[in-house]
């Protein structure tokens, strides 16, 4: 609805160009599919708008995602080679940060290495270096207590600039959500491991 | 969870692999954000795994989706370029369905237009043109009953070959949800609209 009319206009000094250029922080929770899926969408949408873009995955296994990895990293590179869209970074914890390849350690300890990805992400956001982030499945370590919820929530309200943040995954804590603009929840209805099918390349993964 | 294993395993006389191939009808509906955005992620994979893409937007407005539209096509010329990933095409009725410009009766009237865009999906189908199949907010004419949702299910259901197809929309009509594979709901849990904030170019569209 980019052209949608909101019910209330809020009482807060700002115009309404002001308003509607603030910074999104959006988190896709729930237990249905799609929620991962429609943060990379946003991606391509915020590559196409010229931003930079940043995913980070904090999932173990490296082999997560490799079809979205796959093409939005040959979206950077039609930004590289013809200057459309944005650039486009993309980070995994599943086989050690790249910031951290002289430093394999992390790779042992996954709360370690979710700290070491956050803290990372902390500095970027200070430094305003990516205008999109996709932190896939962040809200894990936030869960299991890897991460501090408030530090992070803390960091996020503070951020500079014009940075939007998508955190993605199930069980996202409540000071997450009350302190998210947009938050949807993923619901299953029905889904084919239901039915006794696996997944399949292109379809899941 | 790509390595998944099923509860079941469904007395259909298939093996695991056959099972895993067969083709997906997913629908994503609801009143929240993020179901076209799941659908272009999904589309995204499905280039990566070297599939002719199609989207078929049953929206009103061309200017909608320009974001998404931009990317997917971007891939598309990747693929005419180097081979990589697959083909990608986007019809959208919001500025006559492409294979009717010669015939601009069909922008006068949507329940025409919708018709129409749904009839060249029906013989793509039955030609096993495309490989994954975005029918975006396609579920507005079949709850408007611009197009018959039986006959709709019917077409579906007796899809030849490997075709994937996901439909998108709120109001997804029971006999469409009963027939799908995959169903994810999408709830609004916060939106920044809701604080008096327009959307914004590169989030909402």
């Amino acid at each position: 609805m980019p052209q949608g009319v909101p019910d209330t206009i809020p009482d807060d000094g700002l115009t309404t160009r002001q308003r509607r250029n603030l910074p999104v922080l959006a988190v896709h929770t729930g237990d249905g599919k799609g929620k991962s899926t429609a943060a990379f969408g946003m991606a391509m949408r915020a590559w196409n708008a010229g931003m930079r873009v940043a995913v980070f995955q904090f999932v173990k296994s490296a082999k997560w995602r490799v079809g979205e990895e796959s093409a939005l990293t040959a979206l950077g590179d039609v930004h590289e080679q013809t200057g459309r869209g944005g650039p486009v970074e993309w980070h995994k914890m599943g086989q050690g940060w790249s910031w951290l390849r002289a430093n394999a350690d992390h790779d042992a300890d996954h709360a370690d290495a979710a700290r070491a990805g956050w803290a990372e992400i902390a500095r970027r956001l200070a430094d305003e270096q990516h205008d999109f982030y996709v932190l896939d499945e962040f809200t894990y370590p936030l869960h299991w207590g890897w991460v501090d919820t408030d530090a992070v929530v803390s960091t996020l309200c503070a951020r500079p600039g014009r940075q939007h943040v998508v955190i993605t995954g199930r069980r996202a804590p409540t000071a997450l959500l009350d302190a998210a603009d947009l938050v949807t929840e993923m619901h299953k209805i029905a889904h084919p491991m239901d039915a006794g099918r696996k997944g399949q390349k292109g379809i899941e993964w």
